[in-house]
């Protein structure tokens, strides 16, 4: 008997029927399937620093804050906790003093909007900018897919601009907004993560960052700057200036997180948006305040004990997440150098295999000589036991891709040398399979 | 010197620029530049029950459910409150359970989907069914502010229907469903909410319930319920069943707020979406599923922190938020009370103001005969030191509305009887500015 239907998919936002949607679906779920699979797939912070004692503590600690240092009364107090809240968030000062210390960005707290994560912050800043049918992004790829799949939601067209080995290619991108002002269209603006980028784990360079700005101010163009990776590099170098903190001309929108820094289980990030809006009334305010009104139809306001978890981790530490990260950037650093050794090792001189060596960040990408899709992730999962990412899911077309991403946060130097094994494994057998029908044909 | 501008509000989206979003700004801004004034504005719940260390209790209990009920080692429970979690939430089995013991709504706990608050929630269902240029959604009228921005952020138009004072006018309902159609529309749902509405407090009767489900099946129309009050009822009335409750043929997407029963702070609501959905594969699925798939790219999950005080307070009374609000239930009932009788004492027979006596709720809506707009909120903010919404915000066109709305949610009987009195003064010089006025022409 047929199962009853209320509704068909063709019926509903055509974003839900979208690969960019469909994708992380498919990620999660594959993880889900074969949870004894060695995860080189995820993303996500290393766990085992997290603390339950911790969450009590950040909590009294921000309450401490309040009352201590900003003065408020026990009524006052009780009401930033509990009740509904400043749409723009409680803790924009504790984020504008992080931002001070580790990045040297100077902002305005009134310039930023704590999020529900950094996926919100994107969401409202795409919201914001998709103004009509002619708006476009421009994105670096390969790109992050909560970028893809937010301005798809949104109805707004991302077009891509080539990333390459310097992290961004500054020819591309002025060729892409040439080529879509020339179409009839409207670049909003460009999407990319400078510092490690996910998925590629590329940087861009200095002079390659001030050439960028440049470019933008040239060509009256918005950046969109994701940095949820920025303060992990692999080594003792030194972090660079971000984009935001070399733009005096506001060309940037700063995305922020603390799921990586602090903790994902808040989701807690925030947006830096400090470009002047003029008004239809003349006035001038910040482009914040427009996104906060966007906010509060999305999700009025992000919790405020998720707020005052961080809030307090910030003050812990003198908001430095330098400072608080210690462990875990140590970790990371010794992760990605375990796995690049360990690919070395695996994949000697006369191998066909190719992978990047970032300087820092969470993500190595390899390089096969054969197609990598999710039919053989699904085969690399149930025969092999180790997880990891198609990099077509970071490209906006069905073009075939010949490489994976491996992540190196969520594992033991142990974890990775097992996964390291057993994709050597399902490479060799590749290989072989490569090999055989060659020989047939 | 002219201040610099980076972008003008006519570059971003329409929605930013529109009543709609600007009405719940400028009704927070009053509130705070009058501190001092008596809030009969603020629908947001009573604070003096809210307990710091209840918090920290709910986290507890939660992470002590986990282990113990769910049976989870700690390394899960570990990932569950810290990690980027389900998407559709990781209280969703509780949230099921209070549906059964409080409302008799029996659902799969898989067919709900966790929300950073009810807003989310909306936002979600809006995205989902909104698919087109010819879909609409239908609003009783006068509507919640918050579901009129959300539609305006995803270009959805809301045409009004009726609510009167059986809370639904059914004909007027139907008439616009075949106008919409007419018009070559896709009217995809009607937007309501049957017990207590914000801001009318009208409810709708059991009979007329059962008529509008006919109604909902005979024109092939969603209801969106909106339940934050009814829990609510101002005496020893028997609650009426939800629409949900009433619903076997899944013509109900409900939605559900823990702001107004737990905690505004934690930003927790959640959607029953049971509908099944044909996808383009053929194979048969839940709505929810497909309202997960959108929250993942606009906030990916709700705060596992912030769930986790929610599921904590609902185990710590047996899912039950009868049992949880016993205190708060009987404040607002005893405040409804004292406002109601409060009116009637300071315009007795012969006056010309009017009001509504609902059954329950937060809200009463109080007709006079003069023109209620935001100059003369301003004017009674800054001269008679009294707060409250005007009617006009709720309707989404700007015809001139002589009622406003009174909230008894946050003031104590005293303050009550204190705003009551500034009200009256204000109403006194009205009628008698009036007055003049007619005998000066």
């Amino acid at each position: 008997m047929a199962e009853p239907v209320d509704l068909h998919v063709a019926d509903l936002h055509p974003a839900v029927d979208d690969p960019a949607l469909n994708s992380m679906n498919f990620l999660n779920e594959i993880a889900g399937h074969y949870p004894e699979a060695v995860s080189l797939a995820a993303g996500r912070p290393y766990e085992e620093f997290f603390d339950v004692a911790a969450l009590h503590r950040h909590l009294d600690t921000f309450r401490r804050h309040l009352a201590d240092d900003l003065g408020q009364s026990p009524a006052q107090v009780h009401r930033t906790l509990f009740q509904y809240g400043r749409t723009k968030g409680i803790v924009h000062h504790l984020v504008a003093r992080n931002l001070a210390v580790d990045e040297r960005i100077s902002v305005d707290p009134e310039a930023i909007v704590v999020t529900v994560g950094c996926q919100e912050a994107m969401f409202l800043v795409l919201r914001a900018l998709r103004a009509g049918p002619r708006d476009v992004l421009l994105a670096v790829t390969p790109t992050y897919v909560g970028l893809t799949g937010a301005a798809r939601l949104l109805d707004l067209p991302v077009r891509p601009v080539a990333g390459g080995p310097a992290g961004v290619d500054l020819a591309d991108l002025r060729a892409q907004v040439r080529r879509a002002r020339a179409a009839g269209l409207r670049p909003r603006a460009c999407y990319l993560m400078p510092d490690f980028a996910n998925p590629s784990g590329t940087s861009i360079g200095l002079a390659e960052r001030r050439r960028l700005l440049d470019l933008a101010g040239e060509e009256d163009l918005l950046l969109v700057e994701d940095n949820p990776y920025g303060l992990f590099p692999a080594g003792d170098v030194e972090r660079l200036p971000t984009l935001k903190a070399l733009d005096p001309a506001r060309r940037v929108i700063y995305l922020g997180s603390f799921a990586k820094t602090v903790l994902p289980g808040a989701r807690v990030g925030y947006v830096v948006a400090d470009q002047r809006v003029a008004g239809s009334d003349g006035t001038v305010g910040l482009l914040a305040d427009q996104l906060a009104k966007i906010k509060s139809m999305v999700t009025v306001n992000t919790s405020a004990v998720a707020q005052a978890v961080i809030g307090g981790a910030l003050l812990e530490h003198g908001c430095s997440l330098v400072a608080a990260t210690v462990r875990e950037r140590a970790a990371y650093a010794r992760n990605l150098r375990h796995l690049v050794d360990g690919l070395a090792r695996r994949f000697p001189a006369g191998s066909p295999v190719r992978w990047t060596v970032p300087a820092g960040g969470f993500f190595v990408v390899v390089t096969v000589p054969f197609r990598v899709d999710d039919a053989l992730l699904d085969r690399s999962a149930r025969e092999y036991g180790v997880l990891w990412t198609p990099m077509a899911h970071f490209y906006d077309d069905s073009a075939p891709v010949d490489a994976l991403r491996l992540s190196v946060s969520a594992v033991t130097p142990e974890q990775i040398d097992l996964g390291l094994d057993r994709l050597a494994s399902l490479v060799a057998d590749e290989l072989a399979r490569r090999d055989a029908t060659a020989g047939v044909a």
